[in-house]
């Protein structure tokens, strides 16, 4: 594997609950988002092109997150993205989130291509499994 | 254990991303809300009163949802909450998502109960333990 | 005029902000909330007949809100919806959101019928409108 | 005036309804967060110093948002910030957003300084003020 794929997120204000932390369900939205750079970025496929051109999709089969530490406003969150393992339509990300090398929480987070037409699970194509190797732990 | 508790959520335009299914982040949003009414109307312990006058909590450790069907605008989703395991401190809640009888997800959420002042693990009261025994599973 | 519309809404733990009260934004999304209500139990006219079978829809044209008083968690708001002017194509929506009574915001938002295929204005048919009317101010 | 602040946002799938454009209350989101980064990059005060250690805020006092054309996934939307008017304790911003300069929206978001202890409001102080003065129309 290359480095993993990462990106950093900026803990706002609209992230955080009552409580000054992180509300949980907004770590799930940002390990959507890194999955979406992933396509766009490194695979090559942004979610506009993906969905209305090709017409397949990546809806998700299950997501797993341990949270190990709360983050705060104005922390500087980095994403890790890799793949834990890689199925003939599906794909299993691991997602770490960190907070200057400490880890705040470990999403599994699982997806299977399909046509959006009529839902069916649709093997990944040589390209693009070509270029999804590279992330594989 | 009694009935499950359940309480039901419509499925408004704003869960429903441009697929016309529930975005997946909006079923945890449902999953930490069904929870709270739970606290409120089951145990007796409204959010504010628990987070404002008690200074406790009950941070989440881990959430797993699997996704098995693809919920639409307009559905009327009941929320089923049990409890699948109830620790000293902590409580795994099992949360079905039901749209006409039809399982559209299952999640398992564990929360562990802190101090909101020193973020430390706290017992369950044995006062709370006894009416959260009636949905352990 | 009836009696305006109204809608009651829990103000939760992920509605509220590091201050404690609700992000300004969940109240937009509450204002949008009571006028899909409103579409489908007072006109008859539910978002996803509207949307898919009919294909037109409701874009908005302009919001304004003024916020009087912090809401918190636990408020039991109030939403009353009336309309301010209906005009051709476009309706102008004031809704107040009250708590125990006490004003907590006033928004004005404004949509109009656009077909979901030319985008396009339509008129507001007059069996629509007919049921509208009972609710202009 | 200095060029206006700018900053830019990636519409991603989260951002988007089932018309396959932005909802509008994730506009609202976006101007609170130009305005954050607006504190923090050109008035030297990140949200979590000035509510955390100065308890101070900026609630909003009212917000206006015109929607001129929809936006879709995959835009780079820029986010434009300028200051229509300073008050004594209140900024009344104009934010616009455009991608590939073509206007989508115009917000005016009028905040005001507040103590968090006493809810109070609190004159702009001088040295805050100068930097603002910068933005000003």
């Amino acid at each position: 594997m290359q480095q993993p794929f990462a990106r950093e997120r900026l803990i706002r204000f609209s992230h955080c609950d009552p409580a000054g932390i992180v509300y949980f369900v907004n770590f799930f939205d940002m390990v959507a988002g890194v999955v979406e750079d992933w396509f766009r970025d490194a695979i090559g496929l942004p979610f506009d092109e993906m969905h209305l051109k090709r017409r397949i999709g990546f809806p998700i089969v299950n997501t797993n997150c341990e949270f190990f530490r709360p983050s705060h406003l104005g922390d500087m969150l980095r994403l890790q993205l890799a793949i834990a393992r890689l199925g003939r339509s599906s794909i299993e990300f691991e997602v770490r989130g960190l907070v200057r090398g400490e880890e705040k929480f470990l999403a599994r987070h699982k997806v299977a291509l399909v046509s959006l037409d009529s839902w069916r699970p649709l093997p990944i194509p040589e390209d693009m499994r070509a270029k999804m190797r590279e992330y594989v732990l």
